[in-house]
């Protein structure tokens, strides 16, 4: 490896372990059941969480760097069992430099049903552009997840996918981007089952929720 | 600025800092979403949340001033995307002094059915005097939340509107205040959803709101 | 008053200031909304919360010692709002030495409904030895509450009562006692929601509540 | 005892201690209703949780040792109300080091409909391969627990039994192994309660749940 490449991979250690106690502090992950990666840019690697360690216990060295493929390249640990899913995305997503999977409680609940989460709430519209689609059932291990991840995501602005009885898939242009999207899908997922559980929903004008997508992805925060 | 109006505005930076702190400790927002204002006494200055920053970041100095037409005159960041519906409601309501915003789950809800909360807790008829009202649909950017706050509070007692498929604005005769109706809505939301949910609700007498109301008003707290 | 009994007012004043963590650490308070009292044995005194005083603010010095009229006689606050009714239950009751006032929120929602709590849990039946009862809805100010809470609980073993469309109270031959009463009827009334909510309750026999019950008051815990 | 029982038994002491900070740190035990133990290896004895004793005020020291009788042989506390139950799961269950008991709201919500929960969740078949079973009601004192939990846990891969009207017993071959499926029991439970709240529920086809099953028990974590 170049030192450029070391010297990223040194950084991104950090700031996945750093970014994994966000999972923890919105409440998103139970015992050791999300995880968090990110694209190593100008290398065909990924940094990622390693297999059943509790997020207490994570530090920066523990982080696990692999191939596209899911083989590790540095590392003491095993990586999550959910790498491969996270690969296939960066292989076939080259604008993801982010990938974060959860079974965040409400989110998970509507892939339990098969069920798309509507667009009732602005902040959806912002974040999300429309629903967050459901995608398929898909056993782990190979690509089956990592495809039904990139298939559904391509139909939609959405970067969440709810897959099938089984938990949220998010994507970002950076790993932080990604936790956003995460902790927004779970947010979004409470309120409007909430919501729903107590009547109708009215629904936002396709053209209001274009709008809202398109000034809060250009203008919102700092420049 | 005078140096009354230099001190003033050091305090209320201060102050509008330390209360986003009040948002998350009773959970009434995720991620960036919601905010605090206060209205500079004296001058037709108001202070407000940088736009995206996360609460654990805020500083007084990361506050920023804007006038009540919502253009920066102090500070280094963007202010709040939603400084215009807050500085609406200062231009509208000279007796109001603080302005909060938050998507707090369950009071959201009943916004995305477009349902004002009845008043069956003698908590809620003490801080909003009866219903919290439902206002319109309004899109970011310009008077039209602002005007949507502004015409809905008219017709009622309440210090919290939920604006429909949003979320909750509060107004108070100071910042502080202003926090408690966000928190005191999230609260009465929650618990009267629970309760429907499980069966019909007991209305209180309006006589009984009545009194209810003008004892809080006048008697809690110390003097 | 003698040296003994301020020895007395000093211990509670410590106590009672330190049991209202418990109403925050166990989520069963909002704001300011909740209190605790214990009454001063060897005086026709009580300890209770000041009126309006955020729990982070709380000290010893800042507990109010009232009359079991409700008059001050040392504390520089007001007391609690709910003074009152701590006050008449300690005069109807000679065994109760510690009161507790929430709105949690689970309890608070059977309590707008106007319902008793089934007793279908055996955590229920230990503590409060069978369904935890409705009273009446009663006015602030003055003895109303008082008498609610005495005539209701008179016919039930329970030490919790939901005062309809407004909360709990719970008493206690101890403060803590009173307390735990508070936290175990938010526990029950969210986990009887939660399982109700999703159909129909299988009850517990009267027979085996009556054994539940027995042997927890007479068994359970350190000697 | 010999030096190599009194070495483990003081080891277990800390573990089991240390343990009840994941019961609360997962919000799955109210006031003192939770305990866990652990078999001691090489002798019929298990170490367990004082009753009564507040989780804050839990040390090595405080923990009890009794016989797989439930006869205290070391310790200045009484143990546990539910160590009968521990004890006759360790005498009928050899492979059985750890036993966790708890009230968790949505996993005794589903106990107080006497109902299983169905396995819709990946995250479950993992886990759990299958549905968490519903045990018979069953008086606290003597074996009867004890018996309720073994047979039903006889019929199943399920590490986590629901007591009717009760509550949660987990076994593991560990200590921490029975903390973690008292810890997911919850999380499942509260997912596929919210998820079958909103609607029906989509199977997982059992081939599928089979190969979770074997791969999780097999595959997962750091070797």
């Amino acid at each position: 490896m170049s030192d450029t490449v070391s010297d990223t991979i040194a950084r991104l250690r950090r700031e996945v372990c750093q970014l994994h106690e966000q999972l923890t502090r919105w409440e998103l992950v139970t015992w050791t059941s999300g995880n968090v990666s990110a694209r190593v840019p100008g290398a065909d690697l990924l940094v990622i969480k390693p297999s059943g360690v509790s997020y207490d216990e994570l530090t920066p060295e523990s982080m696990v760097v692999t191939t596209l493929d899911g083989n590790v390249v540095d590392g003491n640990h095993s990586p999550s069992s959910d790498t491969d899913a996270h690969a296939y995305v960066y292989r076939a997503m080259p604008h993801v430099n982010g990938v974060v999977h959860t079974h965040s409680a409400y989110a998970t609940a509507w892939s339990a049903r098969g069920e798309s989460i509507p667009c009732v709430l602005t902040a959806m519209a912002d974040e999300f552009g429309g629903e967050i689609p459901i995608g398929p059932f898909a056993l782990i291990g190979g690509d089956d997840i990592g495809k039904g991840i990139v298939a559904t995501l391509a139909g939609h602005r959405s970067p969440a996918v709810l897959m099938r009885n089984h938990g949220v898939f998010t994507i970002g242009a950076s790993a932080k981007a990604a936790v956003k999207a995460a902790v927004m899908c779970e947010d979004v997922a409470r309120t409007v089952h909430i919501a729903r559980s107590g009547g109708a929903l009215v629904p936002i004008e396709p053209e209001h929720i274009d709008a809202l997508y398109e000034r809060y992805q250009g203008v919102y925060g700092q420049r």
